[in-house]
């Protein structure tokens, strides 16, 4: 029998146990520095070239735009702050008001500097609004430089916002687009090309690789600037000794999630359905956030006259773990920035929780899941 | 028999294997993530704790004084760019000839900015010649905020910096003190209350732990910006989902050190004092590089017209690795900034190489080395 029951996979997800075997021989035996001339370290330089290859193929991107980083809040930091340089000054940053922190934060620090930021509406579905976008992009040549920040699918809700458009409203007016496609990656196809983003950031945890790792996908041609400095590493751009081990770990992880991507989405959405029918099944009030549009496996929901806060606990001790909203939030115990955005009813709002299947659940779990919170809201 | 013998532990070093085997549980079983307020993820809640404290102890400094990062490089960077914060402009970075190219170059870049800066001379030693630095210090009122960066032990040529008297200069003048202490940690004694610095870098890696992960000491009560924002990681100074295997092998991988730093230091002295009588045996014509007061184990020798990068391939051929310089460096086949600034009489500048020992290193490992370097050298 299972310990827990596991269904918080948009806060991190369980390392593929094959990319852990292959991390572990660059952990304990191959552990040369990859920038050393030596024979020792061939196969840790081949092990980050096969890397980059693997990964870029999963987003039809080029091996040459795929730059390894710590994480994503490190590659949306790069994007963001490195947009700083192009201009040097009266620089713009664009993004919407249901953002990673990574993204907000960040574009409110680079305010401080002298950055112009703009904020984008969203829906009720949390999808961004496109007149709005265009109506501040109409601006756009005040400043030496625009940068549109969009995520591709929202970490809380799940939407999948429509960043084609975003992408077609932006280049007409000539400027970059960057998307946190943290939540996305390995979990929906992309393509960069047909995407047509100039920068994407990802994070390795978030599909079943190692944390501590991601990566900054740049489109070619694009004027880029360090956020790292140092050494030479990543032709130069991202200075430290590489993380061969985590970066393996990390490639081999997307493309397993990648390669059995229909596969899970299938499975995903079969579970889903089941937790909904048990939801309805249960006559538990609930309100489902986010679009229809979204990322399989996410479900938000808010519980009339709940508090998600008691939920989560009251799910542990039963041994289930789910989530209130974002874990980069977790310590302010308030309605998040996403669900007051897209304006939850009053009633429903405070009893917010998500909860995020993974490919390691079954239907079983989603059945489990929503027994447990029936026994909670209606037996308590 | 060993298939080959690593003598370039200043570049990285093996994996501690009591750290590998307690990263693997937080790889494998224990992944939730360490922000989430569940009973799966106290755990590693915990963990944290337990390995900022271990940390703290190993450099007499206060758990809220460690900030983990990505490695030493973002250390160096998090350090010089948010001085930057502090005045908004007007700032002033003292750094010397022989830093890591991770200081170098980010001061390269913050100069671009407008930050003021000003390059130290070494002596012969490669030692920071204190009355050139007293005298660039007198000029530091005409700025905001002085923020004097030394390193503790250079990485190529292994020389203990006086940063006692670095720090006393610099405190006289009302300044900051960052030091890059990546190759000092681990291999010689350090107390920060004792140094008296207000930041110091780390890097896992360079003291048998795992690459991609680091920390910056923080003196407290020193202003500190956050150079990754996002959530609120990391006492909300360092964005991003903690990687707690990491940290916590890191954490091992010191303690391990620290704990055994005086017999690693005698047996180091032992192998190095070995290497260095059997150069003298072979009549090898070399002048060794470095102070007298330097890390064990690191040996930086020049041998008269030879070529580093010629012996370190005929060396790697024999199965035995070594580095011409610094690893980050390693794709300029050119003398390092290091060698230029110390001065290596011209028939011997391009004969430059480094031995790294380290603790898992022998006597008979140095023996073979000599013995190879003589047999190239002599018998070519």
């Amino acid at each position: 029998m299972k310990k827990f029951i596991y269904v918080d996979n948009a806060a991190t997800s369980k390392l593929d146990p094959i990319a852990y075997k292959k991390m572990k021989s660059y952990l304990i035996d191959n552990f040369g520095n990859a920038s050393q001339p030596y024979s020792f370290s061939r196969g840790n330089k081949k092990a980050l070239h096969d890397a980059r290859k693997i990964i870029a193929a999963c987003i039809n991107a080029k091996p040459n735009e795929i730059f390894f980083t710590s994480g994503g809040t490190e590659s949306d930091n790069w994007a963001l702050r490195c947009l700083g340089e192009v201009g040097k000054n009266n620089n713009h940053i664009v993004t919407s008001c249901i953002e990673h922190h990574a993204i907000l934060n960040t574009s409110e620090q680079l305010k401080t500097k002298g950055t112009v930021v703009d904020i984008v509406n969203v829906d009720q579905d949390g999808s961004v609004d496109l007149n709005n976008l265009e109506n501040i992009l109409k601006k756009s040549s005040n400043y030496n430089n625009t940068l549109v920040s969009i995520m591709l699918v929202n970490n809380e809700i799940g939407t999948i916002e429509p960043l084609k458009q975003v992408v077609n409203i932006a280049k007409k007016y000539k400027c970059y687009v960057h998307t946190d496609a943290v939540q996305a990656i390995g979990h929906i196809n992309i393509d960069v090309q047909d995407l047509g983003v100039d920068l994407m950031s990802a994070s390795a945890h978030k599909f079943n690789g190692p944390k501590g790792v991601g990566f900054l996908y740049v489109k070619e041609g694009t004027k880029l600037y360090s956020f790292i400095t140092g050494g030479s590493q990543e032709s130069g751009y991202r200075a430290g000794t590489e993380n061969v081990a985590s970066i393996v770990g990390m490639a081999i992880a997307l493309k397993n999630n990648i390669d059995k991507l229909e596969l899970n989405q299938k499975k995903l959405k079969q579970i889903e359905e089941r937790f909904i029918n048990e939801l309805n099944k249960y006559n538990i009030d609930y309100i489902r956030n986010g679009a229809q549009n979204h990322v399989p496996g996410l479900i938000n929901i808010s519980i009339k006259n709940q508090n998600g806060e008691m939920l989560l606990h009251r799910l542990d001790l039963m041994g289930v773990l789910i989530s209130t909203g974002s874990a980069c939030d977790s310590k302010n115990n308030q309605v998040s920035h996403v669900i007051k955005s897209i304006k939850v009813n009053k009633e429903y709002e405070a009893g917010t929780i998500r909860i995020s299947f993974g490919k390691y659940n079954t239907i079983s779990d989603a059945e489990i899941v929503a027994k447990k919170l029936h026994e909670i809201i209606h037996k308590q």
